[in-house]
């Protein structure tokens, strides 16, 4: 068979035209292959430099006697983190054969196809950004060992039998369910993972910090109101803000998987435009609300609703129209807003907002789906559908709340 | 019609030729529409994260009590101006119908063709990059609100409207002038923003910092001298300047704003290398001419330098040749470190030097295209086209400095 | 002849389809080579950003004193290495024509055609690397001038004729011996750099610390043995681990140096998977070693454990198995342990660990190869064939050693 140069280099009169016509046809599907793998593993890189953004966010919301441990965590959580998912993660969320529950093969990447290793980088490095969520909510005084058999349990099994459940097309949650005879079926949306990363990490944080209790003095001893422990670097704080808003877009932009099929490039578009609109609209309205509740308004929940924001529009980031990802992005800060109220009011010390943001983001994003989908989100379509489609987000939701928040504890 | 697929497997005897090339172009097509979008996708997401550079780059070269401030700053004027720039900003510069001024729909991105959402994204971030020049100037004694709306106008009205008449095909700058009975046209030449977005931000940072008046003591209340206020911090100066020297990559690259193209691949290729010896060359130049005029050479000088050498590369990026871009680098530290002396001859204060880097490197730019072209520079060409062009660069400088100057003051 | 266009929109029965064939084929080929540039300026850009990685990697590990002097020069190296590889060091690497030595040509850039500008700029950046790596054994006590001599040096002429030998077609390390009359032939295999990059950096930073001589009380001057100096700052550390992280994965990526033909894609991701398995193998076996051979485990032992494994995997990322790449990357943190040990011993002080990280793991990754290869490493075949590998291996790893510090030393 002719190659493409062959071909170029031809005169006309001695093609053999069906024949090059079919070489052609291999060759760009070939390359569309490897551009597909140059995407995800470009996207996966930026995502893998997230672990940077939230170690110094952190390090700069704790106090400074905290710094140099939680940066040694967040190195260390994506070590053993990788190990753990090249190990088991992976087999158990997209292994083939697999259930409605798991994957069962392919640990240790054992028989898996080479074709699908761009997918397990760019899968690993999602479930790294899982793991160090929690390591904020632990801040302080979780000794070492303990955090890694934690972190390392989410990035192994816990974090990949939900993906599995949403993102592999074996997953319940992906399959979905159907009403009126089966002429309606609605599946879990959640395309780069409000719920299936940011609440999980979020409910884990949540009961990480309660079974660890409050720091030293954190709720006065007598009145149980909670001291003030402010964080100590706003130049930590700026530095891991400014990476994670650079390496989010890639979080989210990457959910395409693919660039290379027609209609690739303007999926990827509309993600940049929601998320950094999200982004924007909810750090906005993390100011505003600081400035009107507290006697002077605080950096460090601006830059918490932003990212609480940009959690928010994970899940819809793909379906919704940009006016949608602003509401989306304000609301999810809102969001952050009384759940670190909320948490604070249960007892429950969360240096670095950990749970507030990706929990509170999470939530948003997940329901905010149902509601604002440019084709049939609620507010736009009112029918048997679209209440189907908020049913099953509403079920996802607190099954994963459910699953993360029950084996974090056991 | 056949797909891809179906071709690629398809038995040569049994294909309908004519219309198996015709699925093949128009798949073709589909993909390069997707790898575009990749592209600006890309950069434009490096090019956000310029934001960090600037802010740690400022945040380095004032004292110590401005850095908390002039961070976030830096943080709120990507919200604020992602904000502007979705309510009116791309409507004004891009926005259609337009006329020679400026655009005059798709405010709020309302009827806006989805296929120019990846533009948006990267015109915005350009947007955002010349506001957030500006913070530089106004360090250590600008209240928020007033920095906030300074820099929301810019990001929302004065920039977008520059960049209408500069690289919308219907601007006035765009479409240029010509003589001889219209044998010889010229339009006003800035790839990648040397006038646009570096020589607005530059001069908006002077009058930001002429109508603020310096800081306390800064000048001698007797003498009028300048009182040496050295930046507080290398670290934040090397972190903000090593995330340029990599953004600044993207930030003229992607300024290509394609690459599916043939061609498109060496004209990135060929900004590349000019912006890496611009910089380098700027980077030495300054560290001469600091060393010269000092007693100690000074390390921010020759950050600057290089930065200055990096910005006034922009505007010919993609037609000088490699000498040419030394030589234009150099240069830019050169006027860089002029007017730096200059601004404070004048009793302007411009704690990180935003004014001597981003107008100096600026007006070097805008002018150099003319001298330096690969193909009808002045230098290499001495004729009435190339004389034209430089015509039409000292006008497009001279409008942009005055609308910018103007714009701001108001 | 037609364009894309034209055929797209064609009516079948007016279509000349051979000419429209070999349109196609011209067109896509213009393509791929765009999207090669796109991948190869992408990749090159983030490595680029590897300055920033070990400028902050090195101002942590040294005394707080040291800081600004080591940040200051990586800035530095970078601009003088930049001028240096545009004025001779290219030429020496991969200008034309070329002998088994060195190239002969393209200084300055001159006469190199267009389409190579890519190529010079993922060089380029490649050399900064390993230029780069010296400033951190040469810390708190080499002055500024003798430090960006040798730095210059190193990126002029001694690596570009190294990365001669290995990458360029005509190097006689590349075309490699043969046995059994020519039935057996094998050639240096080092896929991103493990021996020319690290090796090279390392040897030079051996070379260059011996001369300089320990920092003063780094030994006691009695007994002889050493005294702990440790670095002075945690969060530097973790931000140049982090940048490196993500960072090493464009520079082994990237080493594919294109992306649109067949295969390249597979290629990217095994790089991918096993850099990130080397990496946090590294890191896993840098603490265990810490931890089993010190009273207290220490950070910046994992982290560097972490980075030599990665530097191990560079070499062969491209044919191992990842549990291969597992193994090599823990041997290498081994490696580093061992070497840096040694160098203490041999009263070489080395602050930033330059040395054990970039040779120990230089000389891992480059025999690692010869017992690896997924196709034909000893131990997975073992003959002839692997056995001269090995030798050539071996071979090219001395030599690389002699050169790099003979010529360092002269």
């Amino acid at each position: 068979m002719a190659t493409l140069n062959e071909i170029a280099s031809s005169s006309p009169d001695k093609l053999n035209v069906s024949q090059a016509l079919i070489t052609l046809a291999k060759t760009i599907q070939a390359s569309n292959e490897s551009i597909d793998a140059f995407f995800l593993c470009t996207m996966g890189l930026l995502v893998y430099f997230m672990q940077a953004g939230f170690a110094f966010l952190e390090a700069g919301s704790v106090r400074s006697k905290g710094v140099t441990n939680i940066l040694i965590k967040n190195v260390l959580d994506a070590f053993f983190g990788g190990i753990a998912y090249y190990a088991m993660g992976w087999a158990l969320a997209y292994g083939e054969p697999s259930n409605w529950f798991c994957g069962t093969a392919n640990f240790f990447l054992f028989n898996m196809p080479d074709g699908r290793l761009a997918q397990w980088f760019f899968e690993y490095v999602f479930a790294a950004t899982a793991a160090t969520i929690v390591s904020g909510a632990m801040a302080e005084r979780c000794n070492f060992l303990a955090y890694i058999v934690y972190s390392t349990f989410i990035t192994g099994v816990v974090y990949p039998i939900i993906s599995h459940w949403v993102w592999s097309p074996d997953g319940w949650l992906a399959k979905g369910f159907s009403i009126d005879n089966g002429t309606i079926t609605s599946g879990f949306h959640d395309f780069a993972g409000s719920g299936v990363v940011h609440a999980t990490g979020g409910i884990a944080s949540f009961v990480g910090a309660a079974l660890l209790g409050p720091r030293l003095y954190r709720f006065d001893s007598e009145t149980g109101k909670p001291q003030s422990m402010p964080g100590h670097s706003v130049p930590h704080v700026a530095l891991g803000a400014f990476i994670l808003y650079f390496t989010f877009l890639a979080f989210n932009g990457g959910s395409q998987m693919s660039i290379s099929n027609p209609g690739d490039g303007l999926a990827l578009a509309i993600v940049m435009v929601n998320t950094i609109l999200a982004c924007s609209c909810g750090g906005t309205a993390g100011l505003i609300i600081s400035w009107l509740t507290s006697p002077h308004w605080s950096f460090l929940e601006t830059v918490n609703g932003s990212l609480a924001g940009t959690v928010a529009i994970c899940s819809g980031c793909n379906v919704v129209y940009p006016w949608g990802a602003c509401i989306i992005g304000a609301i999810g800060a809102g969001a952050y807003s009384l759940l670190s109220r909320l948490v604070l009011r249960l007892g429950v010390d969360d240096p670095a907002s950990s749970i507030a943001v990706h929990y509170g983001g999470g939530v948003v994003g997940v329901l905010s789906v149902a509601f604002f989908d440019r084709s049939r989100g609620i507010l736009l379509r009112w029918d048997r559908q679209s209440g189907l489609d908020l049913a099953v987000q509403i079920l996802g939701l607190l099954v994963i709340t459910a699953w993360s928040g029950g084996l974090s504890a056991a």
